[in-house]
């Protein structure tokens, strides 16, 4: 088996992770749970989103974290910009990394944001250019490249067309995210090979949602076609609030765990990523999410 | 990727998922399980064992089960039997197959069953020798394959030490088991190899815990080595009952899930096998440690 020697993970928790949380994270948890996922050995973590505060209340807090948060060399601080507005506001707060974001799904891209996959990234032109010419990064976050909860299945070459347009509007690197976590490996494998039409490898992100169970399994397939980019979120935060017991994305120590077994370099102390989850999850009044935090824990426990 | 096109499931469910239950569960329910699985397509399944009432009490009742189940044909029932007397026992019952069992760790063998390796394959000898010559057909379960509580890693040398032994009293197919769930993707493919020197593919079969998560990633690594008979169990039944939240057995759900979108044929029925585990954890008084179930049932919630 073919796999990369070493990976990077982005810890997408703070933002992607507590943006649906019903109850207020005050500023200082949020920053406390970005420190410890640094301390940790996190290169990569999203922070926040400049969204409407109507929309997301969860990150009206955004300028507070961004501006408390003790920087670390060499760690990557994304935010996500919706909009130019958002990306005005989050430049003050000089993110390493700008977060734009399209679906592979039509239907998606209607019922989430009201308007075409195209019109979407005809929005995200003006914000990509700011960004870029600022010397700030940029990722595009496919949402919906394996199944959508409206359409289905999504063909590969829907992946491909939405990758196309993202590099069109000179988007550095892109996630190939299964948002509703219903991908399996070789369907991955499938829309990773789409994206791969408009981007190298190196520019591939993997961001698997572990709601049927299948993210370690994706991110395996991933691995083989020499993906070494992905996401996950501490504790296993997120998901959809509405669904009990659902999950959202993987567990950071869930994938950290299959890394290190592999022998494949992270750069994360398993333990201290643990406190972390555990940090969160105590404020939030519940256990991790992660099957390998639950173990661990117990094992802590004797 | 190269797959085998079908795969073959035994779901130990009934057996190595109960027999740690502290709650009783009235024959009756065991035979309703065994039927909902068989319904549901389940073409293996491990119905029970002949164990010392004293030590497993959840087994005592292996004759009334054995004798209520409705047998259909072409579905293969197996029991655990741990020596001659069990054997005897079972054989009233008539079951297609039997299990002998051996660890792959000195320390877990002694501590398990107070005897080493191969004093433990001694003793099953003609537990063996009596099957076959009555026509049975008889699986050797091979557990601490990749890791054991006591030693740590189990070096692959050591699980080919045990698959010769198994071999050697007339063992027709194994099972390399990853007992306690630790096992990574490669580790688990060196410890199929090593097995691989005594018995080829077609007689090894993948039963793999999700303690840690990683059941469905080794699984898809045994899947590229042409391992095509794992174990489950439906709702995840099984796991330390000393260890809240840790668990056992890979879901069968969420195995038949991955198998699916992986387009291998397992002549399962996914929403009969939902209802198979939620039958048994709606009488255990709680919900299906799957995460497939999880997300199925909150779907057909609405």
């Amino acid at each position: 088996m073919q796999l990369p020697s070493r990976v990077k993970i982005i810890d997408v928790g703070p933002r992607d992770g507590l943006q649906n949380e019903k109850q207020p994270v005050p500023s200082e948890v949020k920053v406390g749970l970005v420190q410890r996922l640094q301390d940790a050995g996190l290169a990569e973590i999203e922070v926040t989103s400049y969204v409407s505060p109507k929309w997301v209340p969860q990150m009206a807090d955004n300028h507070e974290v961004m501006q408390a948060i003790a920087r670390k060399d060499g760690v990557r601080y994304s935010v996500l910009t919706p909009n130019l507005k958002g990306w005005e506001a989050a430049q003050q707060d000089r993110p390493d990394e700008i977060v734009v974001f399209g679906a592979a799904s039509e239907a998606f891209s209607q019922k989430n944001i009201n308007c075409s996959i195209a019109e979407s990234i005809e929005r995200f032109a003006p914000v990509v250019e700011a960004a870029r010419a600022a010397g700030v990064a940029v990722r595009g976050a496919m949402s919906c490249t394996v199944g959508c909860p409206y359409e289905g299945d999504i063909a590969p070459g829907r992946v491909a067309y939405l990758a196309g347009l993202m590099k069109g509007i000179g988007v550095e690197r892109v996630d190939v995210a299964d948002t509703i976590g219903v991908g399996t490996p070789l369907a991955v494998q499938r829309a990773i090979e789409a994206t791969q039409q408009h981007y190298g490898i190196d520019q591939i992100s993997g961001h698997f949602h572990d709601t049927y169970g299948q993210a370690l399994a994706n991110t395996l397939a991933a691995l083989q076609l020499g993906v070494w980019n992905f996401q996950s979120s501490v504790a296993g935060l997120g998901g959809c609030p509405y669904a009990k017991g659902a999950t959202g994305n993987v567990a950071t120590e869930d994938l950290v765990f299959m890394l290190q077994g592999l022998g494949i370099e992270t750069g994360i102390d398993l333990d201290r990523l643990v406190d972390a989850g555990v940090f969160i999850s105590d404020f939030l009044g519940r256990k991790p999410n992660s099957r390998v935090a639950t173990a661990l824990l117990n094992k802590r426990a004797g």
